[in-house]
């Protein structure tokens, strides 16, 4: 028995979004440990002999701590050999897979990364928004809204100046402090959108200008785990003039 | 028979890094158009009556203009079906996907969107570079290094003054020019990474400081296609120390 660890993107929510390679993976797999953000259906790609574990993570809701994770990985591959790491999006995109590969390896156990379809690109352009467009956005820049400090990303401060797609992933209890930054800046009027549960049951999307978006995902009562986009490709979705016409008559109520 | 066009992400090369979405796609193709960037081994997901016609896209290669493909997509769905669009990358990530698809919408065509693993995240996460790392990066912006103008993109002006991991794709014939504007702003020191067809067969990577980049890919000969990463995340690469040691003892001869 060869102890291992595959840190697997399972993609965005949608189960047919996990790649080749990451079911290839799983039908090898001796322990399976997966986060909320991943397709529970996925797990059946698992051999029947597989141990199943779930260790989280969902803002709010109790999970196991990174150090946890990181030791349960080395004691389960050095207990039962292949560990399978499934991780929403790509393990590299805020995932801390590189935490969890720099742990195993340094714990002498081998390491395969599998990037998955991301959230930051897929949940956006599953509702017809590209995160780039010719004529329209030369750049996209993914920023976490959830940072270390628990402040907002330092990052935004010069996102806000950029003519980049910005997309906010984990950052729907920030989404006040974005939209006043961007407001600060007068950008006001930029097109934006809070996805939520993108790509998977419950998919809700709110789009408008950033003036208002606060109060219509309160309104509609979208929530975690919600990916925000802002930038001029907004407009590209199909809701986006017709939301705005319907803000502007709300407005003169 | 219902024309109808699906545009699939076909991962960055490494032929299991297509999603399960995108390989049933295939298997209901009539007709396939894939680009230069998608790897070919991909196309025999698809059923014996499909056709499979090449339409490039590949710097300095002759292929087709996009009108020509627009024109194509129309005719080929109006005449045999169902096309699969399968392109490099994602679709929506400087892929023209959007373009495509409107263009199709508008001629009554229905088009649905299959995202892909986009190589700004796989190819530097197959050289052990994660995009973000916790205490490394909070954010990385992707950047096209061919705009529509020919120039540098000038978010390129702004990305450089940011902390956040800077990926440039299709840019390794403006890379004296990024090198050159990094050292401008006191960035000669930066950790950088240029990686030629990441995931794929003749795979190179050559890591180092900004400064010195230029020389090194000359030396070692890396070419297009290349996905450049700038941020203090490249400093993880295996390599990154001792390529750096070794320039040092390089500029001392």
């Amino acid at each position: 028995m060869q102890p291992k660890l595959t840190l697997v993107g399972a993609g965005p929510g949608d189960g047919e979004l996990i790649t080749l390679k990451g079911i290839r993976a799983l039908q090898k797999a001796d322990v399976v440990l997966y986060d909320d953000l991943a397709n529970a259906t996925l797990l059946d790609f698992a051999p029947a002999h597989c141990l199943k574990m779930y260790v989280g993570k969902r803002a709010g809701k109790p999970s196991k701590a990174q150090d946890e994770i990181n030791t349960l990985i080395v004691r389960l591959a050095t207990q039962h050999g292949h560990v399978v790491r499934l991780k929403g999006g790509d393990a590299y995109v805020f995932g801390r897979g590189f935490e969890e590969r720099t742990y195993a390896l340094d714990h002498g156990i081998s390491c395969e990364v599998i990037p998955g379809v991301s959230s930051s690109i897929a949940v956006p352009a599953a509702q017809g928004i590209p995160v780039t467009c010719r004529g329209v956005s030369e750049s996209f820049w993914v920023i976490t809204g959830t940072t270390r400090s628990g402040g907002m990303s330092k990052d935004m401060e010069l996102a806000v100046q950029s003519d980049a797609t910005v997309v906010v992933l984990m950052g729907l209890n920030k989404l006040q402090d974005i939209c006043a930054l961007y407001v600060r800046n007068g950008k006001a009027n930029l097109p934006m959108a809070v996805i939520q549960n993108g790509t998977r049951t419950g998919e809700q999307c709110v789009v408008g200008q950033v003036w208002e978006i606060p109060s219509l995902v309160a309104a509609q009562g979208v929530g975690a785990p919600a990916v925000i986009v802002l930038g001029e490709v907004v407009a590209l979705h199909k809701a986006y003039l017709p939301a705005y016409l319907q803000s502007l008559q709300l407005a003169c109520i």
